[in-house]
């Protein structure tokens, strides 16, 4: 029997006689000649049928093939520089593993679905060219914020899921029974992230995150994955050197490895291909100005809206980089800046076209009284962040860290309108299934 | 200022000033010098003060640093052949960044603690030379699984973590509350991972997954990472070559690279230089007769409990690959064996040295109505299976898979007694902190 092959690899096999496993992903016919479009997973390669040259039974299968049934085709893959992939499979031989009857067909047309449809056809919607794409664009990104890490010197450190107490509010957190106690599922590793950070200074973990939010809009999810480093001594600028590197160095490898992916995706990639450092800078006070002159409402003080992001983004072609937000509207572990105690040492990396925040970080406070006080002041239960106060206490380091939210990043870089389809199985408010 | 360099990086910079930050680990004294070992979290290195050589002050420093004082020293880099690093820093600068009161020590000394004590303190803990080791091991293990399926062509498809119900029955899955509705988390991302490798071809999930047991023994965390690949068109064999290879190039990795981190945990390497291909294969008839010979009281149809599996692993060197169990005592998904129907196309890889189980996987049922008659016998939900039915019904193929436990993988590469020291933040029974 000819080597059973991957359409990925195909080209090593050009005039030889080989196997390709997959499914009837779309059919041609004119009569004598049959045209069925294979995919295996890793490609899609287009198969020629031709009447007078095969037995009438694989004749009759390829022409009777339906979307989605599994086969088995056997023949000499030739160059052809007008097929897509570069080459064509001469059919020879054609087994059907199985047969989807025309009576019960694949519920997945070309026609179009509404997006509840396809979401409740998840498990098969997947297989279409546009979700695949997006499947492997997600797994470059992965893939590239690992090597970004591992190549610099950083330790992986999984955070736990199961955390003991809520630690900025139990409003958006998911609550677990724990046997005769209860947890809580986790929003962030930072916390753990600071601790090991002192023990292998570079650190990262990357995992699934939760948040328990009402609201259905389309930068949302219950559960999305999130990466976050922590660095000891480092400060401010260099998070923001951190994140610009790790964004920039994600586009271009997702630029030099799935250009076929984001072709199918229409993604523009003149606009990606100006993701390059140095990222614009910009100070809250400055992103006010800027914000009240385009019309918003806006006041020094408040948090930025998902319609402030977007209006504040517009003018820029590169991710932007927004530091020193006002201590209130940030979270309680932020260093204040020394020279201006009002504002945060922190940072928001905001997406170009309006796809809002995908980093938010800074620099941590280092020191143990400040800490307990704003803990105090936050009315936090102490007693959990004890092991967290211990940091300050025993050789506390300036240090600094951001989270990237996985799915922001896949819909900015592919171009979709909305993060349910950057994960495999979204879940959201009203969606936990399939 | 001299350049801020890596412990790691210390031999491009021999002769040279540099500045190193770190934290305390040591300190030993001769009067007239005192030698701080200094870690950085990427290496350690001893500095030398000598007291004719520094100014007065940076020598009272020096000789009153505590342990985990948190420090930046400035000094000269000099190969040492003694040294463990290979090289020395002599030591004219010294900053101390925050001081461990004398008062206040560092909790955890070089002497003995109980294992509660360490536990209480795991922020802190992994901060030891050991703990050090092993997050670098798991760290390891961990890039070099991903880089195994990523360079033979699979797709990181990362599975829900929310599943709208229970598919193995609901006594050891934690539940969550999830608005007006209810989730649990997953033990397994298996069944996405059938949807989705009728997508993409071949695939793996790595994410964290949940058994709320209550199991107090060295083998069980109730949170803890999983690695599963799936692949279209693969039959038991090919599972457990697939597994096989995973299992030797994650053993030779770590071998490649972590040999000061073996070392430190004073691991017998070569006991893991002998993990080569090919792994001993045992159909579970043969397994059931070798351990009625060595005397465990086990009856044909019965499951292996730990003692078994550690008896059946003494007489091996390498993992063994234990294949065709009773269906009676697998999931409701394994293909049954077509030769005979009694024993399932399954796996199990125990690894060497009384480590368990560390891989279980095996053939799936690609026949749509055996799987719904499975379904019906167990008397598992058919509205929550539908999807997964669905597979078998719009191109189902023959497709196998399997999943690896990264903690049990940690433990036996690592030699530790227990999984409570595999993973960073352990969760188990009576332990949600810190």
């Amino acid at each position: 029997m000819p080597p059973v092959v991957e359409i990925r690899n195909i080209a090593q096999f050009a005039g030889q006689e080989v196997v390709i496993q997959g499914w009837l992903y779309n059919l041609r016919s004119s009569g004598k000649i049959v045209f069925p479009l294979i995919r295996d997973g890793s490609g899609i390669i287009q198969g020629v049928v031709v009447k007078s040259a095969v037995s009438p039974q694989v004749f009759e299968h390829a022409r009777g093939l339906t979307q989605e049934s599994s086969l088995r085709a056997a023949g000499k893959v030739r160059a052809d520089a007008r097929a897509p992939g570069g080459f064509e499979l001469d059919i020879t031989g054609l087994e059907i593993v199985q047969y989807v009857p025309i009576e019960r067909p694949y519920p997945i047309t070309p026609k179009d679905h509404g997006i509840e449809f396809l979401m409740d056809h998840r498990h098969l919607w997947l297989r279409s060219s546009r979700q695949r794409a997006i499947l492997g664009v997600r797994h470059e990104i992965i893939k590239a914020c690992r090597d970004y890490f591992d190549d610099r010197g950083f330790t992986l450190v999984d955070t736990p899921i199961f955390t003991p107490a809520a630690c900025e509010g139990t409003t958006t957190l998911f609550e677990v029974g724990y046997f005769e106690d209860k947890a809580y599922l986790t929003q962030s590793g930072q916390l753990y992230n600071e601790a090991t950070a002192a023990a292998v200074g570079k650190t990262y973990c990357f995992g699934p995150t939760f948040r328990a939010e009402k609201s259905k809009t389309r930068r949302h999810l219950t559960e999305f994955w999130m990466i976050e480093p922590e660095v000891a001594f480092a400060h401010l600028d260099d998070a923001m050197a951190l994140g610009e590197g790790l964004v920039a160095f994600v586009v271009e490898r997702v630029l030099a490895k799935r250009r076929s992916e984001l072709k199918v995706l229409e993604r523009d990639v003149a606009k990606l291909e100006k993701v390059v450092p140095p990222f614009p800078r910009l100070s809250y006070d400055e992103a006010v100005k800027i914000l009240q002159g385009k019309g918003s409402e806006i006041q020094w003080g408040g948090d930025f809206g998902g319609t402030d992001e977007t209006l504040l983004s517009e003018g820029f072609e590169k991710p932007l980089l927004v530091h020193r937000y006002p201590s209130q509207v940030k979270a309680f572990y932020m260093a204040p800046d020394p020279a201006r105690p009002e504002v945060a040492l922190c940072v928001d990396m905001l997406a170009p076209q309006g796809y809002g925040e995908i980093i938010g970080g800074g620099e941590r406070i280092a020191d143990e009284k400040l800490l307990v006080e704003r803990i105090e002041k936050e009315k936090l239960p102490p007693e959990t962040l004890g092991w967290y106060v211990d940091l300050r206490r025993y050789g506390s380091v300036p240090h600094s860290g951001f989270g990237m939210g996985i799915e922001r990043v896949v819909a900015w870089i592919c171009g979709l309108e909305h993060v349910r389809e950057t994960i495999p199985f979204p879940r959201m408010l009203y969606r936990l299934t399939p």
